[in-house]
């Protein structure tokens, strides 16, 4: 029987897990020299759990503050573990402000920067005389007033294919600027204004850059017909500013 | 001129704010011995501002852990400083987990516990699979699926004029233990759900007690009649456990 067992091939299987995160505490996704990071937690947890070394890969390394209601990981591994039970054993063992949705096996080659997907962001305003303590950490807060209506009209230019090198910031390294949004929504919650969008793929910053081009138009500084004008420039300096992280929540990704 | 001012009467006057804050990093509002309270940072940072020794009166003493969007205190001060610029001043030198929303000039002998106002709490519930990091500190977290239509068939039971013992923790020193609920509702928002009370005043505890029973009622443990019997029996044993602080959160006051 020893000797049976000795001949049984490693079985090796690939595991996708839905990572859910507060990013208030970490230094973002990738692994850093300095700072705890969302990989470097998983990759030291899965590691202690599984009892081998384990580096995931993530499908959207979101920046320091990001938050992530559904990001994606996956990983290799030997361990016999079941891989819808991972998930339960990882919660156990994860600093509460990092916590799985989900775990399952998948093809071999699966990987999640080189497949067909669809991913959501919201990008969230709370709008008051004065900031609200309960919403600091998940919302930008502005005392500014805002045309929600204006900021739609706005928004609907950037749906369809193209190049929104304008949208990128300066020095990021990708092959093309081109990408496909499917919606990009303004939306009134009570106090909160959220910008919704949905695409094949986003540059670096792109959707904190449409963020804060858009609120310049809610704040009545650009018509939103000069969306197009930006998109065509294909030039950073012609959009709004950078948005800050702690509005930006990564809300799910959909393989096609 | 010196002569003059000095002569000047020193006029007082009462100033009421509008308190919001994140109670996750604070012992409660009211001051202890051990640990940081919303009511010693409005003191000390109050004094410091104004240059007097201040010490406020609260509406609500909440309790460790428990959010704010608006609770009330009161103060007395000389500082000619107009009382609608002491919000703005305040929240320069106020940490970001709190924050006045209002400072306004009340009558002299107003005081936040002595006259007739409308409150209302909520209490949120996330359900999932797992928990949701960016939820933790503002709700709690149930993988047990609620009947909601149950829970607020159990709540409307609540509403009207009672004597809430049964909801009011044990060695609470209270002359009267009677209460009117003007409304008590249950919603469901996307994975949450939210109980909603307002009334004439809340025993302690109370909210929190009637968020556990209703948790029972959704779970199926018990049928949403049995509040009559709950609030008929005068005992704390018979009502649901207290469902913990950081899923509630003082909405507003309304002075009647």
């Amino acid at each position: 029987m020893n000797e049976e067992r000795g001949l049984q091939e490693v079985k090796k299987k690939r595991v996708r897990l839905v990572v859910a995160y507060d990013g208030t505490n970490y230094h973002g996704w990738q692994i850093q020299k300095n700072g705890i990071t969302i990989e470097s937690e998983l990759n030291h947890t899965l590691s202690e759990l599984l009892r081998e070394p384990i580096q995931v890969i993530g499908a959207s390394r979101t920046d320091s503050g990001v938050h992530a209601l559904g990001n994606i990981a996956v990983f290799d591994t030997v361990n016999p573990m079941p891989a819808e039970k991972i998930s339960y054993a990882l919660n156990a063992r994860l600093p509460e402000d990092i916590r799985i949705q989900k775990s399952e096996q998948v093809a071999e080659d699966w990987h999640p920067r080189y497949c067909e997907s669809k991913k959501t962001y919201e990008y969230r305003i709370y709008r008051g005389e004065f900031p609200m303590p309960v919403k600091r950490l998940y919302s930008l807060f502005t005392y500014h007033s805002l045309d929600v209506q204006k900021m739609q009209a706005a928004a609907a230019y950037l749906v369809g294919e193209h190049d929104f090198k304008s949208f990128c910031q300066v020095g990021a390294q990708v092959e093309s600027t081109v990408r496909t949004l499917y919606t990009a929504e303004v939306e009134e919650q009570g106090a909160d204004v959220v910008i919704r969008v949905c695409g094949n793929g986003f540059l670096y910053n792109m959707v904190r850059i449409i963020a804060g081009t858009l609120m310049e138009v809610g704040q009545g500084k650009r018509a939103p017909e000069e969306m197009q004008d930006i998109l065509a420039a294909c030039n950073r300096q012609v959009a709004g500013p950078t948005a800050p992280a702690h509005g930006l929540m990564l809300m799910k990704y959909e393989f096609l």
